[in-house]
């Protein structure tokens, strides 16, 4: 077999680089167990009738075939899931009369689309959702609760002391707030004008302006309107004020306007530092079905990347026709964040291996010698490995210091113990049932470089 | 949408059955990371070429095509992978400049066949995989080191106040061992004779030494003696004896038996209990590519599953042409092991959700006071949950005992506050900034039922 080439839109990571992601997968999944959310898996493949029910992404679908099959049979209508919300819905309703309402869950796993790879677009990435959902209704409040464990999962990652990735803004808004703001300003088109308003971020005003004039039936003055509160933006709940002084007024507007400054209200004690909330009157998440508040996220210094972590209120997330379950929740794209942070070294792990401390081996017949010491430092939780062969000492250092292993531990001939940590060269005696290393030489950590401006740009 | 049908070969697990098949996980990860095992992730894919490889498994391999794809392009040829054998060899092969050897790793990911589902068979499972890997050489000491990896794992989850499964028997046996004795008796077609011996475990004894006969070129007395060192079975390293009383000599057979008795006294300390080590002069693996030392075994009440962790020692686990890569490596099957358990109650969660305390709420304008009580426990790592809705306190009880969370905390009307332990019954006053469920309460556990005499039966 010759050198085999990476798959484009697979993206794998070397083990340093796993490092860092398991410590973010680790501190997502810490966050949602402190609040109360259960962690779920479904299987990778649903019927493609269920895959394609959301038309526009038929084409990122992944089919599976067996290789060998010669039947159309049972397997014949299966593809990888795209997202962790279509199989949740699925989970849901068939398994309902067993979960307890309101459920909570978080799902951390592997998505698939057969697009056409780009930047910042993957074949195959990792996601981490969490939702609440309800049987019938699903009170307001909750709307708050996901917001503040998604704010607390990301000040955690963004901590230097935790993982120190840069920090984020979290962008909210309410579709009441935006369509009854549009149906008292008189439009009908409610829909239309929020897919044009959307294509703010990538056209100039004036031109969805236009737009708002020539494809939804608006006048000068009301496409005027819908931009001036798309321009809207507070980190608290001044935003009301804001609106109300552009004169309209509607049951739906004041519901929306009741919900945002509630929700913004809620999150204010997690807010700050590292990272914002914003009310954003711009945000709408044009295509999908939300209901009620929408949420984007940008990360900083790589805004270009769009957003890396969005969600929003469904009224019928799930229905069976006879029961409807309404959900709210966010989803983070793990892949979407890391894979360009690490692939820029703008983070790494400190070392390619869990181990603490490598065993030295004087000869190859110390070797039980070795592993009882391992074995020790192991009865107390210290990673560790062994010394692969009797090479000379130097060489041995060497091995520990291209893995990253802080620590090496030398058995001396009279039958007493030194550790010598290998970065400032200091060496002292030592007890394998008692010595520990610092706590932060324990695991590996995140090393975080900054990036230089060009690297930035994405 | 009408209520979902599970989809056969595909199992899911209820949040409280998760429960149990995370503690195995995080237990796997947490021992192999103890022995300086690093945790690598691959993509689920592979090139279909790479994954034909092995003739036999062909029918098994999910192949993936793009729903919309026009052109036959990139992705036209690739599967999801069947094993992480294979995926590992690939990713050693593409980033051996990057890695450094020997170079030991775990891998815990799901894998796909697409073969017809039947008992204890999935197309979709986990498996948990150590392998140690070299460049060119790999000592034995490699072979010994990953065996007491994987009996430190399968002790932690045999182990009442870890996860509490049943327990195991490892089986061991060496290639070198029988293919030297096979060679010492004369006879020539050893692989054929070892795929014989292999079927000792589906037909009886006399029909494997006619078959010795009709197809190996044995005489009766060979096959005679090939059967009865396939009966050797002993659980320290006394089979050498054994072995040598049948009065065969070969350069091969005395390397094969030094290797498995060096093996055996190496296991010794970590044998015994809930798990047990058998030297089992039956066990060949026979399809696989074995070179040295193999692995099965057998989950205690349930050995009619045939293995539930395999594995062994491959002298060119991978190769570019220049380099060859020995390996060894073992993999558990934690699917295979877990949802026959979990589906007949013999362990499950004790509780659906992480919260060890549901925060009542005496009416909704209460619900800043409880939120705060919950962020005073979660800031001491308490997982908890504020009660959805201002219902009844007694409907709030029954809330929290249909999750199974232990603890309901009230605020008094006079500011002052209790928990109840709604198992006891016992409430008392405590202070959100200092009280702690006890260490037990605090994650969920796993709650084991012994199996009846006839559920244990597979």
């Amino acid at each position: 077999m010759s050198k085999p080439t990476p798959l484009s839109g697979f993206p794998e990571l070397l083990p340093a680089q796993r490092v860092v992601e398991q410590l973010v997968v680790d501190t997502l999944r810490q966050t949602f167990e402190l609040h109360g959310f259960a962690g779920i898996e479904t299987r990778a493949v649903e019927p493609l009738d269920q895959l394609l029910r959301k038309g526009d992404t038929s084409k990122e679908v992944y089919v599976l075939r067996r290789l060998q099959a010669e039947e159309t049979g049972s397997d014949a209508g299966i593809g990888l899931h795209f997202d962790l919300t279509v199989p949740f819905a699925r989970y849901v309703l068939e398994n309902a009369g067993k979960l307890e309402f309101p459920f909570r869950r978080f799902q951390i796993q592997k998505v698939w689309r057969g697009e056409r790879p780009q930047d910042g677009r993957y074949r195959e990435f990792t996601q981490a959702d969490i939702d609440v959902i309800g049987r019938d209704t699903l009170p307001f409040h909750h709307d708050v609760e996901v917001t503040k464990v998604m704010l607390d999962a990301l000040r955690r990652l963004a901590h230097p002391d935790v993982v120190g990735l840069p920090g984020f803004r979290l962008q909210v808004n309410n579709r009441k707030l935006i369509q009854g703001f549009y149906l008292g300003l008189g439009l009908q088109q409610v829909d239309e004008v929020m897919r044009l308003v959307d294509k703010l971020d990538k056209l100039p005003a004036e031109k969805v302006a236009a737009l708002l004039v020539a494809e939804a039936g608006a006048t000068a003055e009301q496409a005027e309107a819908c931009l001036r509160l798309a321009g809207i933006r507070t980190e608290d709940d001044s935003f009301v004020e804001q609106v109300r002084a552009l004169g309209i007024s509607h049951e739906l507007l004041d519901e929306g306007l009741e919900e945002l400054a509630t929700l913004m209200r809620g999150a204010a004690p997690l807010a700050g530092g590292a990272v914002r909330v914003t009310a954003d009157l711009s945000i709408a998440r044009g295509l999908d079905y939300y209901t009620g508040t929408v949420f984007e996220t940008r990360l900083d210094g790589y805004e270009s990347m769009g957003s890396i972590c969005s969600g929003g209120r469904y009224d019928a997330l799930a229905s069976d026709g006879r029961t409807t379950y309404p959900g709210v929740g966010i989803s983070l794209g793990v892949s979407r964040v890391l894979v360009p942070l690490l692939a820029r070294g703008v983070v790494t792990g400190s070392r390619s291996v869990p181990s603490a401390v490598l065993v030295a081996l004087a000869a190859e017949e110390a070797r039980p010698e070795a592993d009882a010491v391992a074995d020790a430092l192991r009865a107390r939780a210290v990673p560790c490995e062994v010394a692969p062969s009797a090479a000379k000492f130097g060489k041995q250092i060497k091995h520990a210091d291209r893995r990253g292993i802080p620590f090496v531990w030398f058995v001396q001939p009279d039958g007493t113990h030194q550790v010598k940590d290998i970065r400032s060269g200091e060496q002292v005696d030592a007890d394998p049932s008692t010595w520990t290393p610092p706590s932060e030489d324990l695991r590996p950590q995140v090393t975080t470089t900054a990036p230089s401006t060009e690297e930035k740009s994405s």
